[in-house]
This record gives structure tokens, sequence and C-alpha cells, in this order.
């Protein structure tokens, strides 16, 4: 077995996140090792993605904040999108390197669903409200495991991804007046508009009242 | 108008964001005005949501990353989504106190867009790659110009938005062993399975080859 090493997760990352944790430095162990299995430096600009299998109604998803610090694949970039499995696992795809899956082994989510940690997590109370002293042996229990214990990982061969085209071109919409990517722009009555002016807004989102 | 004011961009969130470039400092600019004019504190744990109005296929997305570091509201932990709408706009929503939208002006995005730094993105040069005192003018630019001269700001009155109800239950897939929370869960022949093995995942994304 590979021997434990001590990761250092830099004090930015932690600031960056916002609180203190055990999924965010296991996604940013994660994004370490796929960086160096993959053979590439933390990205700067672009070229990259950063694929987390989480999706949203359940814990842990902290992951991917570690995930993005690391590997520099961040969501601003339009570098980090979440596939919505339900998995603890994150997905690297450098092109012309190749693709990695890094799934944390359900041994030591057994092992780590034990800790006092999630009995304060289950009751709702956020981790800054926890005694830093069980949050402290959580955090070090992921930073001192080694990775062999921690990661499955595979090489996705075929696995592939693009963004679509970009364009810089943009106009303005009829009613708001407010500047629209052409892509996002749409027709009412042969006027182009915004999708919110539009009402074509995702009918899951009901997040527009009041936007007029 | 309101005097100029210097803002400092920390360190971190560069290290972060991972190159120089005007997009992220207004992000984050809009995150400070933001959690101002609601009266909070960055939020360091949950309950308020970050909302961009960029979508895909177009730049400036890097408002993203300065968005969340600047408000607390990270990806990672299920606080920022985006809207896909084709602005430079973003918006900050904290349950009991209320919704923000900030737009960065019309006639700044003119102003800006005459900056040497996009002739040179307009080219696909990367940021990292732009004369350093290109990209210094107009980050200058961003941290110069007044918050009035920036931002377009309305209250959103009605705006509510709520994530589903959390559940750390999870189960191990009938095909891979591999655990999944139970909303990911879905059924093939009576077994429950995860997405990719029950190949029920979205047509829209092609990266599932090799997975198996």
């Amino acid at each position: 077995m590979d021997p434990p090493a001590k990761i250092m997760v830099p004090d930015w990352v932690w600031e960056f996140h916002g609180h203190t944790c055990p999924f965010m430095p296991i996604g940013y162990r994660m994004g370490i090792v796929a960086l160096r299995e993959l053979g590439v430096d933390r990205i700067g600009d672009h070229g990259a993605f950063g694929f987390s299998e989480m999706g949203v109604g359940h814990p842990q998803t902290c992951m991917m904040d570690g995930f993005m610090a690391a590997t520099g694949c961040t969501y601003g970039k339009l570098m980090m999108e979440r596939l919505n499995y339900g998995k603890v696992a994150c997905i690297l795809f450098v092109p012309k390197k190749g693709a990695i899956r890094l799934y944390l082994k359900s041994e030591f989510q057994d092992r780590l669903g034990k800790e006092e940690f999630f009995t304060y997590r289950k009751k709702g109370i956020e981790p800054s409200q926890i005694p830093a002293e069980v949050t402290r042996k959580v955090v070090d229990l992921v930073l001192d495991t080694s990775e062999g214990e921690l990661f499955k990982q595979e090489m996705l061969p075929e696995f592939t991804f693009n963004r679509p085209r970009g364009s810089f071109s943009k106009m303005k919409c009829s009613r708001c007046g407010e500047y629209v990517f052409e892509r996002y722009v749409r027709m009412v009555e042969g006027r182009p508009e915004c999708i919110p002016c539009a009402e074509y807004t995702q009918t899951w989102v009901n997040v527009l009242k009041g936007m007029q």
C-alpha cells in the first residue's frame, strides 16, 4: 500500500471555500492526483474540463470547490460542471492528454461516515458551528489517509467533451435595452428580446418574479 | 456621481481564478456591492444563493469566479448557478434579507470593449499570454471606475429560490457497486442502478463513452 503522505491544502483554498470541512480537501486531493496522472500543471487559462458526479439535494458537494481550486478548472471559466449522478466522484478531461475519473472508495465513505463531524451535520449544524477539535479530526483523517485507500481511479480513454464555439457578438434587447450575447437572443413577434423579457425562462426556476 | 474608489481584490482570489483579466474583478465588485446592499457579511457556510445571468459560448464568464469569491456563494456549496441569459449580470439572494441584481452598464461594456486586451482575446490569445501592461490597464480601469458608472442595480422584492430538501441516504448501485445518493438511484428491471449504469444519462452530454 502506498505510504500516507500529509497533503497540504493552501490557506487560500480554505479562504475561498469559506468553512472547514472534510469534503473540500477530498476534492483538492482528487484534483492533485488527476493533474499528476495526466501529466499537466494546474490550468491557469482554459482548455481543460472538470466534471463532478455530484448533484443537488445531498451533502458532500464541497468536494467540487477543492477540485476547482486544485486543477484551476473553475466554474467561472466554464471549466466545471455537475453531471448530477449523486456520486462522490470527479473527472478531469484534458484534450490530447486524456481523462481520468476518481471515485471516493466506498470503504472510505463508510469509515468517514462514522466521524462525529457528521453527527453534527445530520442535525443541520453548519460546519463553522461544529467544535473545532471535531472538525480538525475529520480533516486530518482525510489529509493523512493514503491515496490508495481514498480513491478508485480509472482512465477514460474514449471520454470527450466540447463547449460550443464562442462569439463576442451581442445585441441589445428591444424591450429592456440591456446587452445580450447573440446565442441567447430570442425573437418575439419579430423583435429581438432577452430571455426574461421574452418570458422564455425555464419553468423549473421560479426566480423571475419581480424582475420586470 | 459617486467618487471612484480603488477596490482591492485579495491575492487569493487571483490565485483561485488562475489568470489576470478584467471580468473576474467586475464580478468581485458586484459581490461586494450586493453584500453591502443586503446588509450581510461574506457567507462562510450556506443559506444564500448567487445567480449569474451568463451562459456558454460567449466570453466574460470569469465574472462568476469573482462573484463567488466575494460573496462566499461557491459552486461547490451549491450556492451558485448560471441562468443562461447571456447577460453580464449577477443576482444575490439571501432569504429574509432580499435579492439584488447588478448589471454591468451597457455604456461601460462599450467603453471596456475598446480596450486593447480584447483585441488579443478576439484573436483567441489567452489572458496569461497577453502583455502584462495591456492587462494591467484594463484591470485598473475596472478597479478605478466608480460603482455608479459600473453597475445598474435593482432590488428584486419577489425573488425566491429553494434547493430541494437534502438527504444523507445513499445505496449501492446493483451493477457497479458504487455508492449513489438516493435521489439519483434509478430502477432497471427492478434493480437499483446508478445513472451511468442505467444508461439514463442526458443525451446532450456525450461524455460517457469509455466509462463502463
